[in-house]
């Protein structure tokens, strides 16, 4: 069923000595381009006149941050615009605009759909897949001024905000209302909701709560000739028409500019408490996921989990120490919730014990080893051994990172493939959140500090990486979308047919291709 | 704030005279026509070239039921296809086509679009606002013998089935595994699964379990031109493009042909039982729907009310009876559910029975009665006070059936003002979805069982209707979707720019327009 590539070994022998072997791969259908940076286009160059008009419009002079247009000056304000949060891509934009209304955007949209300019609209940037910065000189259309939140409607519980909100801000801001936002990810110091919708963002909440297709109730987006698409009216059920809200979630920013939303908030858990077990082999990982989904039913938050080489990154690179150990293949993070807001707080921690006494009587023959968070500091210490693998990886070096749906029984035979591909000379993790089918892939490889190398690596590795995720039917994307990075690998994952219809709808509402140009369509 | 009618006597006194008053409203903006039955349109006529060319797709004598073209013959079996639920419409199709694969269903739409032959997709033909038979003399597309389940992975919790299998049939598949669909509604005894996709259809689960676009995983669907757009490989997570399979759901059969879905399913709860409580006002109503959420939370499976006249309807024409009698203003259903399947049933009914008296604790002063069921007879019992309204309307005579969302305080100023503008000849009720703020609003009236008669009064009411569910800033439909019934009304309730953008969309995927001409769109 599984396509061989006999070629493995020749790349380890890429890595060892370094030379390109762009011809060595044995993978002829897929494409052997990794980024469409400055690719010819047909778009205007940005003048005074253009600068002038914008001015108008956003009328005060803070909002846009403007390099000298003949290329001698530089600002470092521009520079945080125009790179990604990996710092592996750098723009060339001379213009970042920051309106603080849907009209200003409607005004600056179709002031350049007329002018025929490239537009890059861009949340906190905290975008893996570098979909949130200019590839070449695209004006930046930051919503970093529209942090406005609107309010909140207890009564359906649904949140009106603008959409460059923080999505920090926006949890505790909901926190008065004993309500939290459906979504939450590592970036929430730093991520706008916006972007979050744009990128239809998962997270370790995605498997209690569901997407943000499912929780996005209005939207307000602006289409690039300017038209303001207003859908806020925030009815919990309109069967209208179609449901356009949700061609604008996930679609990173290419058919316009979402600028408002209205999002269905759920309750804060009256308590909750975590778990971590230690487990010798993924059939075991899979039997405690299936019991934890059925005996804890409702009361599973969150199932998560990393294996034993992303525990000895954590442990290398940062403070965080696995109360476990490290002497285990695999690892879990189990969170129980109690929704029953009027137990005293003795009787809700008695309950969520009984509820990890109770699955504890059904895995005890399957875990190695378990623990249970005693207090808050606890709970986040087990929190930290998951969340901070991330930045276990950004320590030791530079990183292949990828975020793959697969079916779970999968999962260890996929890491094994590309462990054999990088053969000793990568440190290769898995981790993430297996109740939904979705494992994040780092590998960091010695040696390929320098951009440039990195990237000939990468050539040569993406185009096997991906072409097995179709082999094993999953998604290259499950949560961080196609942006620039996956472009040229997204027609290998998606029927020709849905991609020509996508092409389709594209060129209906941006048929100039001002948005976003070369990210998601390579 | 509200635009007043002062012309709401005239229509009084049109239900008296029974004369046609067709300028006596003062509602300059609403459009005056109701249907769109037999427009000039340029559709092909089907002939026996057609008819030889689909039996040869479909290769079986019985996958087709076909009228004489001459239009001598009759066949009993057809007219079926061709009336719909409430018997207020009636096509003049020749033939039925009842493909049981995607791949036959694309051979049909295939010829079709080439020949120029307007189809309707057609399901259970449960629909409630004309959506699912012909205007004129299309050719129903019955997806009928689709009925195959393709299967249900506990792993993940996702069924996967053809789009023709009824509703009841998931049900009883999916008990065996311990799950159940994640929409349920009273026509679960004959509507297909696609067609609940296509009109993205709602009912009582939708405030626990979410919505079709929420629960959908994956879809197959159909193209006007043959084109099979086959997104059925069903990860929980996918962020690679544009999430095409939201513009069906809800699409009414106007984009293509759903033909395979899969859908994420919740586990059966372990238990469950309900209470119906009687209330003086809508104040207190709102105060315990309130109370419910807050004190429920996740155990809160349906919540539901229905006014006095629903009552009375109900005693008057069904053999149910309300146990909290027939002198209280409004009712609620509350249906509290327990998760925790390792409980046994002792434990399951005491951990429900504590939830309905903590309820009961909190609302106490609020209500003037109410009941919990003690048996599984008593919960039918209960459950039928709500749900055999609608049965109780049809018997009282021709009903004008709605099916609004609306900010919930508005509920009863809005019953109010449809009863002042019918006066004393109609019944009208108002019973619903309230969690979701959805209310169905029945009003009939007496004398008017001529359908002509009623067609005349329907030309008048309902401008004014809809053009007052605008004012309140609610939706024309929540759940039953726009069909051809409200097809005239759909750009009063959405701006234009988003109707525009929606029929760009129709363009680019019906070119020609031979998907379900008329509905939806006017």
């Amino acid at each position: 069923m599984f396509r061989h590539y006999k070629a493995s070994s020749l790349l380890r022998q890429t890595l060892v000595g370094r030379t390109s072997v762009s011809s060595s791969l044995n993978c002829a259908s897929a494409p052997q381009i990794i980024l469409v940076h400055s690719q010819n286009r047909s778009y205007s160059k940005l003048n005074q006149d253009d600068v002038n008009h914008f001015k108008g419009i956003l009328n005060k002079p803070e909002v846009a941050v403007i390099e000298d247009l003949e290329g001698t000056g530089s600002s470092s304000e521009l520079s945080g615009y125009n790179t990604d949060w990996l710092n592996k891509l750098k723009g060339n934009s001379k213009l970042a605009l920051r309106p603080s209304s849907t009209e200003e955007v409607s005004q600056i949209l179709k002031y350049c759909n007329s002018r025929q300019l490239a537009v890059v609209p861009q949340g906190g940037n905290t975008g893996l897949v570098g979909g949130s910065v200019p590839l070449d000189d695209e004006i930046v259309l930051s919503l970093n001024r529209m942090n406005n939140i609107i309010g909140f409607d207890k009564n359906y519980s649904i949140l009106k905000t603008q959409a460059g909100v923080v999505l920090e801000k926006l949890i505790e801001y909901l926190e008065q209302f004993g309500y939290m936002p459906p979504v939450d990810l590592g970036a929430r110091g730093s991520c706008h909701i916006g972007g979050n919708l744009a990128t239809n963002a998962g997270g370790i909440k995605l498997l209690k709560y569901n997407s943000l297709h499912a929780n996005t109730i209005g939207l307000t987006a602006v289409l690039p000739d300017g038209t303001i698409l207003d859908n806020m009216r925030a009815l919990r059920k309109d069967n209208t028409g179609y449901h356009l809200k949700h061609l604008f979630i996930g679609s990173e920013g290419t058919l316009g500019v979402i600028t408002e939303a209205a999002i269905l908030c759920p309750k804060i858990p009256a308590a909750h408490n975590v778990a971590l077990f230690a487990l010798d082999n993924f059939d075991k990982v899979e039997e405690v996921l299936r019991a934890s989904k059925d005996y804890l039913s409702e009361n599973l938050t969150a199932i998560e989990f990393f294996d034993s080489e992303s525990n000895n990154i954590l442990k290398d690179h940062t403070k965080h120490r696995n109360p476990l150990g490290y002497s285990h293949n695999y690892y879990m993070v189990v969170e129980v919730s109690n929704f029953d807001n009027t137990s005293t707080a003795e009787e809700n921690t008695k309950i969520i014990e009984d509820k990890f006494f109770g699955l504890f009587e059904k895995i005890s023959t399957v875990i190695e080893d378990g623990v249970i968070a005693q207090d808050s500091s606890q709970r986040e210490a087990i929190w930290n051994c998951r969340e901070r693998i991330v930045e276990g990886f950004f320590k030791e070096g530079m990183t292949f990172k990828y975020d793959f749906s697969l079916p779970i029984d999968k999962f260890p035979v996929f890491l094994d493939k590309i462990r054999d591909k990088l053969g000793d000379h990568a440190r290769t993790g898995g981790y993430g959140h297996i109740g939904d089918g979705n494992i994040h892939v780092n590998a960091s490889i010695k040696g390929y500090d320098n951009l440039k190398l990195f990237k000939e690596l990468q050539k040569e590795l993406e185009p096997w990486v991906f072409s097995l995720v179709e082999d094993y039917e999953g998604s290259i994307s499950a949560e961080h979308g196609i942006g620039s990075f996956k472009a040229p690998y997204f027609e290998l994952n998606k029927s020709n047919k849905m991609v020509s219809v996508m092409k389709q709808i594209k060129g209906v509402l941006d048929p100039n291709g001002i948005m976003n140009p070369h990210k998601l369509f390579d």
